[in-house]
């Protein structure tokens, strides 16, 4: 029994990595929607949310039957219910994808990134991919120290997110008022995106020690 | 021993309802603050912001050891999981209330609101503020019908939100870009309070019925 309990368990940690994957995949092509101009690559993105709504339902399901079958306490405990909390942070990673991925298609076949910002985006979205493949690894490797480093990735994202805002307000900006609606909002989808793989680290240190989980920063 | 897990559990749902409380308060100032310009009442909204993090973080608390002395199944066992979710939705919203305080705060003395929008803003705040009261008294009375109508009141805000959007877009708008960000921004914050107090809907229609619970809309 206990070693059917320690497979579903595994089980559950590879659904969360491939999960995780699939955002990397949504994010990636979002970007370079977003950059390119990419209609159908936008619509892709799109149309294939739904897998990642039904990894977060079927995790779901999976965590309250080890929850109800195998009673687990401590560790495994944490990793069941973490488990819950992570498949929520990576769906609203894929729904970050989609808000990007939905912009670019409203303004095609226009690009919705004036030249002026587009360096931040092409910056941004690279260390958004970066930071959801890290979240990736980690959650195979559950290690809490690589954890810990999504920290610092993000740092990166808000640096470069505080930078867009003085692109967009401090200068005389003449892309005009629609163009800097998009980029605002764009600029905070990113930098959500970031902070669900960061609260991702969080969980596996909260896992990995039973230390109380480091709660979100306000973003 | 029985005895003593149903008033713990009955805790923890009365926590969930002060803590909701919270956001409705924190929402109410920081609309107030907002269309008044009132930078103390922002500064409020802020610094408290503490005591509903530490509800989110003595909820999960709770949570986790309801599970490990008492292991729980069926309806109970929703209930204690819904709990640490409805908490991180809580915790969500007074974020937003937040950030609606900060940019309060940042244009002070100014108010952030151009007179074009501020019927806007006075429609959205009033129905994000009542949306978190009826999400408040579901916490209540577990009542899955009445969280069914959380549903149709964020139409309401959804409906307002897309006004906005033309008024900021399909107008000759005179505001200014750095107003148009702050708008933009500040009714994406509204939007999502609102939808998180929908959340905390589905998760008491899940607790109550055993359903599965429907998943979020993109937002």
């Amino acid at each position: 029994m206990r070693q059917a309990f320690h497979d579903e368990l595994t089980q559950l940690c590879d659904q969360l990595a491939e999960m995780c994957a699939l955002a990397v995949s949504a994010m990636q092509r979002a970007n370079e929607a977003l950059l390119e101009s990419d209609l159908s690559l936008a619509e892709q993105v799109i149309a294939d949310h739904e897998h990642i709504a039904a990894y977060n339902r079927r995790i779901e399901e999976s965590a309250f039957r080890l929850l109800v079958l195998q009673q687990p306490v401590a560790s495994e405990l944490r990793t069941v219910v973490g488990s819950m909390h992570i498949a929520a942070d990576i769906d609203r990673m894929g729904a970050l994808a989609v808000h990007v991925a939905d912009i670019s298609r409203l303004r095609h076949p226009e690009c919705a990134l004036p030249d002026e910002v587009r360096a931040s985006f092409t910056d941004m979205g690279s260390q958004a991919v970066r930071l959801a493949q890290t979240a990736q690894e980690v959650l195979v490797s559950r290690d809490p120290e690589a954890a810990a480093r999504l920290r610092d990735e993000d740092d990166a994202v808000d640096a470069e997110h505080r930078h867009l805002f003085t692109l967009l307000l401090d200068r005389q900006w003449e892309d005009g008022v629609c163009s800097a609606v998009d980029v605002a909002l764009l600029g905070r989808y990113y930098e959500r995106f970031a902070d669900h793989a960061v609260e991702i680290g969080k969980r596996v240190i909260f896992e990995a020690t039973g230390g109380r989980p480091l709660h979100k920063k306000l973003a």
